[in-house]
């Protein structure tokens, strides 16, 4: 099958990628943008049924677009070619490489989460940044967590920015999106301790027993950890600091966590 | 004494400004630029003699600007007040503050550090992403490194994008920028121990010894750490990756092993 050609500006489905940034349309949808070979490769390997990939061969960067692109197809998504100014206008990276997809929306509920006997998960709390919640699920993956559970999300999972700073791990790490109170509770419920990192804390994180079952909590980038899981953390620690105050961010405070607790846990 | 008014988009100042963002006219004029005003703060807090400040007060986000430019203009900082218009065109960031300083560059050899007893150093080779070297940055100033030694560096120092993602640590952690050969026979001879990242390493970073005299050595982006640095280093170790081979950049790589050094160091 011969893909369709697309090259006014004015098509409506070069709009609709366009809006599609947005969240709104998008959660409307039910779908979202994954755009770049990397992170359509990793969709695919995961089976996200992707609904259509759009390419333009005049932005391609290197020589196996045309198998992910057969790939796509064979697994069922609609194919597009753009002309170089059509997926300029869709493309939202600095630098396109000539491929876009649209791939379906996922919920998954906490009970969905088949998690191992001794499980190990991060929680993060309304974090902001669609950079930094990329970045933190590239290091829940990097950790072995079992899942990243997003609580009270300003930015949403499907938010652009986050697939391609997690390039591609979002399809791997399995995500929930819930609200605090519910979390907390479910967690409680499964006898999983909480560790929450906080600068007012007294103990040091590396001091604290971060093996068993273990969240993570970590705060949001200009207010931190909220009263709620302040109070309700089984156990709050610090991340010492030789410089300035705001050197460490979420997502490099995250990183050291986790990787102290993936260095007890391999004990 | 009034600041000079700047509204032409002609103005050589402004046509300057915006040529100081490539390396060679930088290098040449040996000057770089500081935007922002907590990267501007803390360049006056380690009394950086900044040349040159230019404000648009169409921009400020804040009330504590006037303070930071009278206290610029005592530091011998020549004023200049742009319009709006004028701030764009020499602003780089995408929601520029209206502050934007001349700073000159310096030079520091290996024998100006003073050093402790027991160094502890962080040595990156060719670097390429400024984003990278700027969160480099910020993680040793967390560490608590006494030194950041740039090897055979790809992008410098004083790139725009290094000032801004170091948020200003660039003034107080103290930087070298060296060859690898230099750096490794300086080390040597002051009998610091090198600990080399990476993936092909047999011995785990955290069960390597990082107490005593330090210097953890990490790669480039791409291509890792080179041949030489494989070689004479004393020790390689690796970070366990649980996920995606390409889940730990090398900034991310970096503060993992930065903070298990300062919990071992800690003790």
């Amino acid at each position: 099958m011969v893909p369709e050609k697309i090259s006014s500006l004015q098509n409506p489905r070069i709009k609709e990628l366009v809006r599609l940034r947005d969240r709104r349309p998008r959660d409307e949808a039910g779908v979202f943008l994954v755009e770049g070979y990397r992170e359509i490769r990793r969709a695919l390997e995961k089976q996200v049924p992707l609904r259509e990939l759009y390419f333009a061969p005049d932005w391609f960067l290197g020589e196996n677009e045309s198998a992910l692109i057969e790939q796509a197809r064979a697994a069922g998504a609609q194919l597009f070619e753009l002309t170089k100014d059509a997926f300029a206008k869709v493309a939202y990276r600095e630098r396109p490489d000539g491929l876009l997809a649209v791939a379906p929306q996922w919920k998954r509920a906490l009970d969905d989460l088949s998690l191992p006997a001794i499980p190990f998960l991060l929680v993060v709390e309304a974090i902001e940044k669609p950079g930094n919640l990329g970045t933190i699920l590239r290091s829940a993956d990097a950790a072995g967590c079992n899942a990243v559970i997003v609580c009270d999300p300003v930015t949403d999972l499907f938010n652009p920015n986050v697939v391609r700073a997690s390039t591609g791990v979002l399809f791997s790490v399995p995500c929930v999106v819930g609200e605090s109170a519910g979390v907390l509770a479910w967690l409680r419920d499964k006898k999983i301790r909480t560790v929450a990192t906080t600068p007012a804390a007294k103990a040091l994180y590396s001091n604290a027993d971060l093996r068993g079952p273990l969240a993570i909590v970590m705060g949001s980038e200009q207010y931190g950890l909220s009263e709620f899981w302040l109070k309700n953390a089984d156990l709050p620690v610090r991340i010492p600091m030789a410089g300035q105050a705001d050197s460490l961010n979420v997502a490099m405070a995250t990183i050291i966590t986790l990787f102290e607790a993936v260095r007890q846990r391999g004990k």
